[in-house]
């Protein structure tokens, strides 16, 4: 279960939320507050051998000299791997990049790597850690909105397959994750955008409250409001605790994070990875669940308006992309982890705050999307 | 903790031996007797939806028409996966062949992997299995007698770098070991005596007693008395069950199971992969540890010529290749995965049945290469 406390507010920069994760993987919390990159060494351990930072160029060029300051303190090397930047180059050869950069090192067992970037570079970074030499310890310090509420925390690592997203990776948890809310001044519209499709997915999952308060608040968080934006980042990792606490594994209850995602999986692969940000194909998948879930379980339409209205409103597509029509979705959906003997299992909302996995019939998945496509594929945002 | 139970001997095609071993990733039996693959399909779970037979083009030759009849009383799709043969072949590239089959038939999270091979498959499909949608179930069937009394026990997968061996892993493990004994009569000598040095190498770890065995007992396992061998299996299997079932991730104490293996991973990458054989180089490598121990752990000379005779009378290799020098011996053995901040840790016997993890001078390593290396590279077994 996680729990979580204020430190005391002693200066600005070294205000911080602590929640924590606790697992058969192991137990770690998650730091959230503004300035956390400058205190990045306390999350290491005394007995680290040396720190590889994994990052990409356009990270890097923000972060970097500020991260390897505050790593300064530690008497250990310190070495950066830049991995080229995006969602298509996530994959088994980028990785392997980290390696030869450690194993040209030597980096012994006790080496640290500290992920810092989005949720691409932390899936890979945190994927290296488990499989170097059988498993090592790695930090998460997400730098988008979406890794900060999502992909840093529970351990799922991973890269992509030309033939299926996340199909090759770990359940692997950090020792610990860091998030600086100062970070999020740098981002694009769009990756603020993504991210609060993840924030809308806890309210919609686990708390009708919290969807009211996102609804209330989508234009103030969309304008980067620094305490609202905290709020949203401590309640989501309260939340995402709480389900990866229960259930590392995916053996059940953790599916629910996955609402909206089955369609939006199939968004990404579709388009081509990177084309559509996770988060907005997330916030556009959910559009299509609250639709699905109307047709077989009784979600009432004004919740169905509801769930496309805050969509819109944080900035993400409400209309899904054609595709090659019907087969192309049902083949990319059927790819999902969640199918079981050929059946894809949708995450559905039978009220607001509440899910279930379940099949949908053909013909109601078919309705959903002829309903929701653009014929034009492009996105309404 | 291990244990162990003879099945009523009904008739001999159904005789097991049961060795259960007890980690924190996973409870599971080790089935040792002669024709344990007509059983096969005991072992797979009721809610298999598939079963992938990771294999190699020798090995499926052998066995594979057998396992997949053994198999096929299963209500579910089998298909094979023929790695290409050897130990040059243990790359991330080969692993890929594993999920561009499994993902071409979309196979879900409840397929199971089927590791039917030596010591090679066993470590590439236990790994793909412990990656594959971050992790399915996989059985181990070892054809090798290596395989059988180590690499097959105790969830140690792995792919090797061309900066290291077995760089890249996992610790994973699988829901149940099948040894079937009749296997062996198909083996090269060559594989007989090199499954026969880690045979011997739990007699020189954890008994005494049975180091002596093995010295009683090398023509006759060498000559594959099948009652000898199985025997030497049995003890073998349950000596590592003890081991991992304490330590399942290398903590402290399951490094001991690497005696020799600091020399031995240091041969097979000097003369590089697949020219000396894993066990052989063990074998080698033992003999360099005994000798290393009598000089920094006191272990009496007459221990040392008892090591070196064992290895031998079960044709191993007890010259070492002189390779480039003392200082290639030294970057190779730096390489290994015990290394802490550059100190290679040896396994050491202060006496025979007992072993130590510690740290040598290099005077007295350079000392015990000068006495064994043979300068022409050329084995002596």
């Amino acid at each position: 279960m996680s729990n979580n406390q204020a430190a005391p507010a002693a200066n600005a920069t070294n205000t911080k939320h602590v929640v924590t994760v606790d697992t058969a993987g192991g137990r770690y919390p998650i730091h959230i507050g503004a300035g956390r990159l400058t205190h990045l060494a306390e999350s290491l351990p005394a007995d680290t051998t040396a720190v590889v930072i994994v990052t990409n160029p356009t990270v890097f060029a923000l972060f970097g000299a500020l991260v390897k300051k505050a790593l300064s303190q530690l008497t250990v090397p310190i070495s950066v791997v830049e991995l080229p930047d995006g969602e298509a180059h996530k994959d088994l050869t980028t990785l392997n990049l980290i390696f030869d950069h450690m194993l040209g090192k030597q980096l012994d067992r006790r080496a640290v790597i500290v992920a810092l970037g989005g949720g691409v570079i932390g899936d890979m970074a945190g994927f290296a850690a488990s499989v170097y030499m059988r498993g090592i310890r790695f930090v998460q310090v997400p730098t988008t909105l979406l890794a900060q509420v999502d992909s840093s925390v529970g351990g799922k690592t991973a890269v992509n397959h030309p033939l299926g997203k996340n199909m090759i990776g770990a359940f692997y948890q950090p020792i610990a994750v860091e998030i600086d809310t100062n970070v999020l001044t740098s981002l694009p519209d769009r990756e603020i955008s993504a991210g609060l499709a993840e924030v809308v997915k806890y309210g919609l999952i686990m708390d009708g409250d919290f969807f009211k308060w996102c609804e209330d608040n989508a234009q103030g968080l969309r304008a980067r409001d620094p305490a609202l934006l905290t709020q949203a980042i401590r309640q989501s990792c309260e939340f995402k605790a709480e389900v990866v606490s229960q259930d590392e594994r995916e053996g059940g209850l953790r599916a629910i994070l996955n609402l909206g995602h089955t369609f939006g999986h199939a968004i990404e692969a579709g388009m081509g990875y990177g084309q559509w940000l996770h988060g907005e194909a997330v916030g556009c998948g959910m559009v299509l669940a609250a639709a699905l879930s109307e047709k077989v379980c009784d979600l009432p339409s004004t919740s169905v308006t509801r769930v496309k209205n805050v969509v819109h409103a944080i900035g993400c597509p409400t209309a899904a992309p054609a595709l090659n029509g019907f087969e192309q979705w049902m083949t990319l959906m059927r790819g999902d982890k969640k199918t079981q003997a050929g059946e894809i299992k949708f995450v559905l909302m039978p009220k607001i705050g509440q899910v279930i996995v379940r099949s949908a019939p053909a013909d109601a998945v078919q309705a959903v999307l002829k309903a929701h496509c653009d014929a034009t594929d492009t996105k309404t945002a």
